[in-house]
């Protein structure tokens, strides 16, 4: 079992009627400051607020195909897998239940009740998440979507690709927030099926040491699985997973963007002011990869950037530029 | 002279290529809670922040079409006009003067500066604007953009009705944030052209007494014009111009929904939280019109409602729901 491009391709077939094709927009002022051409594909506006929602209904509407039975669905979240899946699982009519960290803000927990799954707080650690969601599902008798160890969820990711390749068959070069790995993983597949010299370079908040296990060829992380102390909430998690790895290491570019919390300022900043955008910190970290230092000296020929905006679930009473 | 619907399709020859058709959107929320169609023309997505754009470019290149010689423009404005009117004479290599009021929030006198356009700050009064300008105009030999009473500027702004019922024929209705009266004049006199039965509303900030003044067919207001207090600072000026009230009070509904800030702060957050959009009080406005009470007693058969979102230029370290 593996994610392949046809695999992608279904998902887009599967999830496709039930999702935005997002806009791609660019800003005069980011390709003046850069020299590039740079698009970004603003999955903030995707249902539920990110693009988390492709592989969550890729895997609970293949589930769904191959077991009419299913009874429900359970998975743990910091929210925007949580949103995806209760929406996908609402869209199924089928019983959900999200277990949560118990530091998660408040308003992504409201916003999972909104599409009637029900939560379950837990301690906000990796292993306190797996183990209450592992229990739950066996005693409810609920399927497990993960939020991107699985590769009809890496699939469902991989189909933001298609569309952004579809819209810019041009693209050099795609720039992806990354966590677990899923949709870095998905889009990588897909792009270089499509595109084999497009380079896919992974974005990641300081702290998660992407760049010296891809560049060491191992996973150099230390366990128990942590988190990240960085303000993108979204993408704190430390290690790749374990599916995703080897197809990073596969695709990816082994140079990594690194954002500390003030560069993901500086990109959130960048696309509330000038690109009237409301995004959440995972996607400034991309925001500010495309306008480094960094990416400044990289070879001129990779012309045209593409950027996902990965999310815009963001607390606007808590905005992190704010006192 | 009027403006004339032949008027509004040549300033869309004129302009189009200089400017974006903005994005429509809608949202299943807002759908769910009012049980009709809104669709949002988000002209916060406009290059320099606002629909203001439309009408300074028609009014500029209009100018230089007749007069190959033109030294130069001048305009008074809060903000959005200004930035308007600088980036048009940039983009037609003319000098360009912008007075503003010296309460003029820093985020806008610098968006006005990166265009290339002179300041000259005045007191913060209708009267101190246009006096500082006329002196400035004939001193300077520039030539007057005026922010709204000006039918190559009407024209311009009415360019949005176009792009808006060619993508949504639909339309039984369009919700206008007004002030001076340009915008809605303009997409009222493009619309009821296009559609003679579609209803024009003008949504004003609270003070404003549009509604009074239209049911009574006469100018209510006081003189000299006020500024209204509200925290809609692009639609603070309480009287429709000269030229655009007979448009007004020709096509427009005499029925005005009225916003005060706390309607306006609701609106504002639908549009950050929800549509993941930045976009400024004025724009809230419409938001909330659409949403209200009032709108909701209204006939059942207007079931597609368009609401144009008028710019996105709003200082993100001061949003209105921060203490």
């Amino acid at each position: 079992m593996e994610t392949r491009f046809k695999d992608i391709l279904a998902a887009h077939q599967r999830i496709s009627r039930f999702i935005h094709k997002t806009p791609i927009f660019t800003s005069h002022t980011c390709n003046a400051q850069t020299g590039r051409s740079v698009f970004f594909k603003s999955e903030n506006l995707q249902r539920t607020g990110s693009f988390k929602l492709r592989g969550a209904l890729n895997a609970v509407l293949t589930l769904k195909e191959k077991d009419e039975s299913l009874k429900g669905v359970i998975t743990h979240s910091t929210g925007n897998h949580g949103q995806a899946v209760a929406f996908a699982a609402s869209l199924s009519d089928l019983p959900c239940i999200v277990v949560v960290p118990d530091d998660t803000p408040t308003v992504k927990m409201d916003a999972i009740r909104s599409y009637g799954a029900d939560l379950v707080q837990c301690e906000p650690t990796p292993t306190s998440r797996k183990s209450t969601c592992d229990r739950l599902a066996v005693e409810r008798g609920l399927s497990f979507i993960p939020p991107y160890d699985d590769y009809t969820v890496i699939a469902g990711q991989g189909t933001i690709a298609l569309e952004f390749l579809e819209a810019v068959p041009d693209l050099d070069a795609i720039l992806v927030p990354t966590s677990g790995g899923g949709m870095v993983a998905g889009i990588a597949i897909a792009a270089k099926a499509i595109k084999p010299g497009i380079k896919i370079f992974a974005v990641e908040p300081h702290g998660k040491m992407l760049g010296g296990c891809l560049q060491a060829g191992g996973r150099l992380w230390p366990n128990p699985p942590q988190f990240l102390d960085t303000i993108a909430d979204a993408i704190r998690t430390q290690q790749i997973g374990h599916l995703t790895w080897p197809i990073i290491m596969q695709h990816v570019e082994k140079e990594v963007f690194t954002a500390t919390s003030e560069d993901i300022i500086v990109g959130m900043r960048f696309a509330f002011e000038r690109m009237k955008l409301v995004v959440e910190a995972a996607s400034g970290t991309v925001i500010w990869a495309a306008m480094s230092d960094k990416m400044r000296c990289m070879d001129p020929g990779m012309k045209n950037i593409g950027v996902v905006l990965s999310g815009g679930n963001v607390d606007i009473d808590k905005l992190p530029w704010l006192p």
